[in-house]
């Protein structure tokens, strides 16, 4: 099981809860972007699972400018350089293909770490052509919704991605997963790993409140979403106990 | 005019648009969050302007764990490296007063540098007293929307706490300022900068399209908001025009 986490607190119940592997993003509400070594440092200091790394530099779409291309390039060195055990990233072209050139770079920059192609693959216009890519790339996972709202809703995509990827390279589901639905997403995709934020709403430590006030648009400053020690375990024996019974 | 950005793109409009300073964030939608060293680098490249950064680990509110109080140490420490103007950040107690403790300490890893207090005035239990404590440990400026949901409905308070502050300290008003307001906000308040995103909608480059897909909860991957040139001038003339006018 792989946590993609936004927080120190996150990160570290994740941990707790027998993850496998964190995603360490910044701003999972946006669906992730690149975090800052700052976070990065402290996590790595508290957990001792490997921490994946989100390179992504803004919201929207994942078709980048030259200007972005370099934050990507600069972040991917400067977070290497402090015990990132891996990293995340995607890119497409306008017309919906894989950017070939970017990921590359990137692949090579990250070299010998490990990356995953993240959910950019949902959004390219051809999976089969687009696995191929990616595969040959040499990306060693690819993160997916099965280019649907939800890895329930794209399982029988994910499913046949995973025939065939064939083993060359781990087929992950991701998006929306919980407690609930996993047994099933696992049975019908037959996925080896998943992907999931485990969250639960908690209450702010703050006794003085103004809610009239609210930073961006639509956010509740005085709820944070925090991965759940609980929720995690669950989904690690759940998981467990169908990869047993298929085995 | 202060102008808040979260990519490349409106970093190289603010300044073309004639913006005094930027506030280098990511995710604006959370109100802003502390961008990466990329980010950092690849806009002192391309803007002449002062950059200052947010310093702001998560969304949420601003009462921070240990854990926390060490990722803004450890990214203060790193952006001051990599030529940062300035930085913006604040963290309050539980009980809603100014945390004088994490803020001199940032302040201090931030010399000789200016800092500017950001909104979490605005969740802070007494503007009054906040503010005598944000002048004494010595940060040169206050961003509030006078604890009201934008700086036009707290107009009243800003004006207030400019009077108290009597020049030791600049109060500088943001939420929801826009080219229409603006005036108004000016005029109500005497304040002699201000703080606005400036941004428009702009349609993403991607031809391919899955509209089935998100990446986080509300968000749309095919539209970004970006700093738009001709807002910011025109928001530059208004300004002047009225601090012309009340000489």
């Amino acid at each position: 099981m792989e946590v993609c986490v936004d927080c120190v607190e996150s990160a570290v119940n994740a941990g707790k809860g027998g993850a496998s592997r964190i995603e360490l993003c910044s701003a999972l509400s946006e669906g992730g972007l690149t975090p800052t070594v700052g976070l990065l440092r402290r996590v790595k200091s508290l957990v001792k699972i490997p921490v994946f790394v989100m390179i992504r530099p803004r919201r929207g779409d994942f078709c980048y400018s030259n200007d972005e291309v370099e934050v990507l390039y600069e972040d991917i060195r400067l977070l290497k350089d402090n015990s990132a055990d891996g990293f995340v990233f995607g890119s497409l072209t306008p017309e919906g293909a894989i950017d070939r050139a970017i990921c590359e770079k990137l692949i090579s920059l990250a070299s010998p770490l490990p990356c995953t192609f993240h959910r950019a693959f949902d959004l390219a216009c051809d999976p089969i052509q687009s696995l191929d890519t990616i595969i040959e790339i040499g990306f060693h996972r690819l993160l997916t919704s099965g280019q649907a709202k939800s890895a329930e809703s794209g399982a029988m995509l994910i499913k046949k991605l995973i025939d065939q990827a064939n083993g060359k390279i781990s087929i992950m589901p991701g998006a929306g997963i919980t407690a609930e639905n996993l047994e099933k997403i696992l049975i019908l995709t037959c996925a080896r790993e998943f992907h999931a934020s485990a969250r639960k709403a908690v209450q702010s430590k703050m006794i003085h409140v103004n809610e009239t006030c609210k930073m961006g648009g639509k956010c509740d400053e005085y709820e944070l979403l925090v991965t759940d020690v609980y929720t995690v375990k669950t989904m690690v024996e759940t998981a467990q106990s169908v990869w047993n019974s298929h085995n």
